[in-house]
């Protein structure tokens, strides 16, 4: 196991009702902001909520935060945190509003003159506004942790940066907050969270069998109640709350202590994103079995433990092991419904071309937190998926 | 699953070296306490290392604290803490000192008369002085959690209290901190961890897999890592960083969320201790078994996937598998080199008679977080392991 520190003070309230508790974790006389996506919180009850429980305290509104959400609009929430002297950001939404939020709580305390900078150039957060989170949608973690995704539509960037100034006060996690989701978002969070666990877990082995079983049982979890949300034809508590709890544990952070990291997935999955404007979940699914298929040899011993005790692939050679781990991992997101050949999405040469020249513009030689993977091998794990 | 709060704001440190960072996590010009044991900090130089990293601070020192602290001790530390202005304590050893530490702590804020009352009475702990901790034996997660357990010498009471007010602000884990322990000490700590989980884990279901294959694959690493640990003819530095993450894993409360827990074992535990001095460990590996013989019908379900996913037993009828999984939890107990039996101790009838005594002068009817053991169960327990 490697040297490592961990810190996380996240809140987190968990279950049907938690709701009632919000009042309680929210500084006297606070000024807050509410954040939230394109409305849905306004019909699904979700809203009226929150509004009713805040009633004696001074609320503003912030909503219309996208899907992958951008620096512009996050600049539009800026001005009013600004404007109203805001002192409590209160994220309700998924993890793009949850990203949004905390990249204006850094924002709003940043010294320097470009808060973009805090993504481009990784300029230090010092301080942010505090916040809090209601989560609607299982998938990011972003409720547990301090990271965040921001795109810049002016250049079609999609960037991270992670700091503990921006994790949440606290995290109200209610599974029936999950019931009116359309099927595809509850698919994709399922995706999502599995290749979060993944890019911690599949690399290279360090003796770390306390965060190997971990994120094992957080995958099978996600396998055994990602296929019972599928057949359910309503939605089902215990389902919901194993699966929110599951893409919780599976970016708070504890899995990844002490152990080697990847992120491929997502670095080049972000591209998809930001050149098609694909869920981001979908890209991962697109993305994850060309890693893997590129990597099998380096990446074997790890690969055929996954294969194992995930999946339960114990016979045949070492060659066939890896194959059937990996066509097992590809064939769970179709089982999902998800299409995870570049073709079925209409993507082709053209777009593998702009990644690999967009990466070759930002200097980059090597991906992945491991740096095991040449630049090169970014065209071979595409074509693999065309 | 079962609502749930969970918070847990201790920073961890792990890994060899890690006492370099102690500086910048106590906050400037601190008067700091540095508590420990009998002294073994002493002779394998980790007092030294500590007493250089802090030249910088104005520090005091209270040592002798004793394997399950008592009372009486506590309060001629907080004699020293009141005496000198501390504003800081740094408790540098195992779950005694941390414990201790912790209760010295809430007992110097302690607004009521005797802060005995803390562990008697449930009195709230309101504040507590900031304390930091230096892991030396893994064993009983005190250094990411508020448990406190405290000994009164005069009246032969073990008790506990708990809260986030004690949580350490941070805690160093260095796994070569742990090369001096004598055998027993190491053995013992993974027995003790091992229980807790177990205590975790093994009631009622409650559909929580993410919290059950965490606990599992947390005994799993205990078993595999305890038999290298016997086997190992010198310390290995692998071998017990995993041995002292899965302690830390086993009491940081992250198991436990939304589940049934139990704690029987430790509350009948506790009396052996305090009559006949038992090592802790010792007295769970003793009334364990005890306890899951009692329960086998009641308890059924869990035992029965505890016995399939960390035992490997999937043959026989229910009965058969049921035996063989306390069977094999003995087995493991006694391969470490521990008695498990109360005559192997010259301890009899006479004590279980004293521990029912006891108890009924206490007015207890039922034990246990799941109040499923009726007072008269708690002889028979003892009475299996004579």
């Amino acid at each position: 196991m490697e040297n490592f520190n961990y810190y996380n003070p996240v809140k987190i309230l968990f279950g049907k009702g938690k709701i009632y508790e919000l009042a309680g974790e929210i500084p006297e006389n606070a000024r807050i902001l509410i954040t939230f996506g394109k409305g849905s919180i306004k019909k699904n009850g979700i809203y009226n909520q929150v509004k009713e429980v805040l009633e004696d305290f001074t609320t503003f509104e912030f909503g219309g935060i996208e899907a992958n959400p951008t620096y512009e609009t996050c600049l539009e929430g800026l001005g009013i945190i600004k404007d109203n002297k805001i002192d409590f950001l209160l994220a309700v939404g998924g993890g793009s509003v949850l990203d949004a939020t905390k990249f204006m709580a850094a924002s709003a305390n940043f010294s320097g003159e470009d808060s973009w900078e805090i993504l481009s150039k990784e300029a230090v957060v010092e301080s942010a506004v505090p916040l809090g989170a209601i989560l609607t949608l299982p998938a990011t973690g972003s409720e547990m942790n301090g990271n965040s995704v921001i795109t810049r539509q002016k250049t079609m960037e999609k960037l991270a940066f992670s700091s503990s100034e921006v994790m949440p006060q606290f995290s109200i996690l209610d599974p029936e907050y999950t019931f009116s989701l359309p099927q595809r978002q509850v698919v994709n969070g399922i995706v999502d969270a599995f290749v979060h666990v993944i890019e911690q877990y599949l690399t290279y082995p360090v003796n770390s069998p306390v965060q190997d079983r971990m994120a094992e049982g957080i995958l099978l979890t996600l396998i055994e109640e990602g296929r019972k949300a599928m057949e359910a034809e309503m939605p089902d508590y215990s389902n919901r709350a194993n699966l929110m709890w599951a893409a919780t544990m599976g970016l708070n952070g504890l899995i990844s202590v002490g152990v080697k990291q990847d992120w491929t997935t997502h670095i080049i999955g972000h591209e998809l994103t930001a050149f098609h404007g694909l869920d981001h979940a979908v890209t991962l699914a697109i993305v994850l079995p060309g890693v893997l298929y590129q990597k099998k040899s380096e990446r074997k011993i790890k690969l055929l433990q996954f294969g194992e005790r995930v999946w339960g692939i114990k016979e045949g050679s070492d060659e066939v092991k890896l194959n059937k781990t990996i066509q097992e991992t590809e064939a769970f997101f179709r089982e999902l419904g998800i299409q995870t050949k570049l073709s079925e999405h209409n993507i082709g040469n053209k777009t593998i071309e702009r990644i690999m020249n967009r990466f070759k513009d930002r200097g980059i030689e090597k991906i992945g937190m491991q740096q095991d993977i040449e630049l090169e091998e970014v065209r071979y794990i595409l074509e693999i998926q065309l």
